[in-house]
């Protein structure tokens, strides 16, 4: 019986020209994969050929996977059961978290796949590590409610939370509406509690900051379509 | 007036040897510091020579922040408004989410400071990565309690949560109670509730496998002093 194909789990890039942060053995990987999973082809391509212009992208079999078209994942299991190495790539950052991914990795655990992730920027991750709030407990909760009572509703629900358990909450908006979530955070929270704003993480404009709500108040960054994640921490 | 120093947050190996995780800027930024916070002072030794053996180790300034001493918070305030940057370095992966690195930052933040969060191995994004289990919501708990009554109490608690909110909940054990945590698992959990086990991450013996409750009761592997994480997922 041939042993199974594995999976890699292939980092990308958070921000235009930040190849700094993916660390070489991704290249050596990815030089050795004929078969990616990836979200959108242009970019997939774009980025494989600035990891190595050297690959012969045209001869790479790129099978696509986002909200309209899920995973085939069927395909995924065929092919690792034949020992096809497979790579899954997602628009930003590790693959697998917020993206279809997780269904190809679902497969492959079904068929006894290795999976092996490989290390690159999450900003999920970076923002934790530069808030400074706690990282013993700590909640993703993904994108907020957009309509108003439901989001009103969430935001108090999450600093209750946070107060009660001494948890850091985690959240992000559509980059168009961050500002606007940032003034809602800032309606609806206490004085005291400290939010974190990570905005272009690994860009040249990376900017990360923890104050609290009244100090926030005072003075706000501009966050229209900047890629930004939120942390919310109310413990003590 | 002077420019704040910065902070970098210096990620470190997870598994001994495991170099190739770690981007090459890391290195690059490691020769310009002078100033460190670290865990322990013999580890922090070996792996910045490690990264760089021409560094003059005997030269660099190793400031200790661990359970028994936390970090002198006053300090890296002093070196910080003086314009000396200072690097954070934790035990094992990505510094200030689960040692008292957080203090430091918090620091840096009240002194305005920027916090620059570098890239590198994280286990319990390695394992939420590789579990397959959802990552648009999911809460890391960080250790549970050790007397049977409480823990027992937890794990239904976070399965139920689990199921709720279609969560995956992340936890960790001391390496030599793996096992336990593993039985213990198994013997309060719904059989369809998946498991996530995900040991040595990074390291030549790196397992990582997500099978439902009973599937594993069939087969437990030996978790015995091995780093792991645990991941549980009972949505759906």
């Amino acid at each position: 019986m041939t042993t199974p194909g594995k999976v890699y789990l292939v980092p990308t890039v958070l921000s235009a020209d930040a190849l700094f942060s993916i660390p070489a053995y991704v290249t050596a990987i990815v030089q050795q994969l004929t078969v990616f999973y990836v979200e959108n082809e242009r970019t997939a391509r774009r980025y494989l050929k600035a990891l190595d212009r050297n690959i012969n992208i045209d001869a790479l079999q790129l099978l696509l996977m986002n909200e309209n078209q899920p995973p085939d994942v069927a395909l995924a299991k065929k092919l690792l059961l034949e020992g096809k190495d497979i790579g899954i790539l997602s628009e930003a950052g590790c693959p697998a978290i917020a993206d279809p991914g997780h269904l190809v990795v679902q497969a492959a655990h079904s068929v006894d796949a290795r999976i092996i992730p490989m290390i690159g920027p999450n900003s999920m991750l970076l923002a934790l590590m530069a808030s400074g709030m706690n990282g013993q407990n700590f909640q993703f909760v993904g994108y907020l409610p957009i309509k108003p009572p439901e989001r009103t509703k969430m935001i108090k629900e999450l600093e209750l939370e946070s107060e009660r358990k001494k948890q850091t909450q985690l959240f992000i908006e559509t980059p168009y509406r961050n500002n606007q979530l940032l003034k809602d955070i800032l309606d609806n929270c206490k004085d005291h509690t400290q939010v974190c704003i990570a905005a272009d993480i690994t860009a040249p404009t990376e900017y990360i900051k923890t104050k609290t709500v009244k100090e926030w108040r005072k003075q706000l960054p501009e966050l229209h379509k900047r890629p930004a994640i939120f942390l919310l921490y109310a413990g003590q």
